[in-house]
């Protein structure tokens, strides 16, 4: 290790939309304002030790917390698997929110203590262990969520065998809002009622709309952006999971959005924009439907982040 | 009409590559050094008349002719449906080949006479009409190869209801070698093989590649194009009707291609290269490994068009 090491950081780990529309499974993206804030330091005592949890329930045994098993399988791949580090968190994402409470942490832990690490690890690498972070929590060591929190603005995953991650371009002036209502959809509920089979008409417009978004990220393209905002696949099957579904989404487009869909797996909605004015256009919207529901909310409003895991203070 | 118009004007149609890899049905490309020639006059006689094909045994009566559809749907839609139009045809790509013979044909002839209406329609009406020539030629009214053909580089088709397609961005070192034996392999058979149902997992799979060969795309990223130029729903069925096609397509890699595929539904293969001694080494090894099957073949090397078709003399 250098002389310049530093011995405590203090990071900001961004919320995520994962399963963006046609791109379930492969397309996620980082919010800039809402985020996990955590600190990790270096300490004499041997092994990853979570001090403290605020804002949610969670483990401290190291074991057992998401940040916990990242760090381990960061520091066993570093080579030093008793190193000592202590990390403490500020949970500002709600677990079980769809907007990845879970991918927050894992991330924010292992690009933190990189940072502790003198940069030892490359986004890539950061990424698998934050996966194990992401097998803890729902079974399953998807990127979907921890890609776009560590690299920042919109990530593709093309391939898990190997790992192919690949950042997108984000334009500037893109926004998200969205909805979590607080309600409760478990993850392997919504994995289970989709089907194993789909229509290769189906599959055909849907990667024609994944290719569509992409490109009308890289040409900045707003209005291609909202065209190729459609899923074919899985959206109409989830959707009967979320109060007032259909509702929203199209008055949200009536208020200016791009489109959007459901976030991750549910219950959050988001929907893209053009600008500021129009995500907090559609975040008004989204009170006006949901507050006669019944259903308590939290409405969100970000740029996307281009940084993903950043160091404050 | 202005005054300026032409009243005849030769084009070059070029030949295209639909299906490309992931992109099944979605995503094409034009190539350049293999195409048509088609020679259009402003006539005094009304209606479309074909004079001359040169190359092939098709017919000259314009209804029955993919070009002679394509040209009666565009004069319908200036409202001159008795304008005479006269077109000579030499054919360059073998009908049956794959790579876009009635669509070089019927897209020639409507880009070709746009010139002779002073550019009056924009290319996505000039790909409405050359469909009318791929409803003749194998009863859907596609547009994975008129598409390229007329707009050049890579394109994607998002949507047909409405039309919605993209031309994407194309790196300048990016070329493809064809090879095309001389088998027969029906439209209707290599789409009746294919199963209507997929499974979700491969479907997946298949539209994180495209998202990837798009960004690739924009990236001017070749090892990415590479690793996406994958097929895992349409190729393990389709390449059974092709001799070889496993040897040619593992050797073609070693040789220095990036990847490739079917060319639409067959059966000539393609395979993109960057640069041209890469596309040249990869037609040497088509040929070595054709020459000793017995089956007869064409080889194709050509960078990817950018202009589609294009006016010459």
């Amino acid at each position: 290790m250098s002389k310049q090491q530093l011995s405590s950081v203090k990071v900001f780990s961004p919320a995520t939309v994962a399963n963006v529309a046609c791109g379930f499974d492969v397309i996620g993206l980082a919010m800039d304002g809402t985020g996990d804030e955590m600190e990790l330091r270096i300490s004499d005592q041997p092994g990853v030790r979570i001090t403290a949890i605020e804002g949610a329930d969670l483990p401290l045994e190291a074991a057992q917390n998401v940040a916990g098993v990242a760090l381990m399988a960061m520091l066993q791949e570093y080579g030093q698997p008793e190193l000592g580090i202590e990390v403490s968190i500020k949970k500002n994402i709600q677990p079980g929110s769809g907007i990845g409470s879970s991918a927050a942490s894992a991330a924010g832990a292992v690009a933190g203590a990189n940072k502790l690490l003198n940069d030892h690890f490359p986004p890539e690498s950061l990424i698998r262990f934050a996966m194990e972070g992401e097998r803890l929590a729902c079974g399953t060591p998807h990127a979907d969520n921890v890609a776009p929190a560590i690299m920042g603005g919109f990530t593709l995953v093309r391939s898990y065998q190997p790992l192919d991650v690949i950042r997108l371009h984000t334009p500037e002036d893109l926004w998200v809002t969205v909805i979590h209502p607080q309600i409760e959809v478990k993850t392997s509920d919504a994995r289970g009622i989709l089907k194993q089979q789909v229509l290769l008409r189906d599959a055909i417009r849907q990667w024609g709309n994944v290719g569509a978004l992409v490109a009308g990220l890289y040409r900045e393209d707003y209005a291609l952006i909202s065209r190729a905002l459609e899923d074919v696949i899985v959206e109409p099957i989830r959707s009967i999971l979320i109060p007032a579904f259909h509702d929203l989404k199209l008055r949200c487009k009536e208020a200016g959005a791009l489109g959007g869909g459901i976030s991750g797996s549910g219950p959050s909605v988001f929907m893209l924009s053009k600008g500021a004015d129009n995500a907090n256009a559609v975040a008004a919207m989204m009170e006006s439907i949901y507050a006669p529901l019944g259903v308590d909310y939290r409405i969100h409003v970000s740029r996307i982040s281009t940084a993903g895991v950043r160091v404050i203070d």
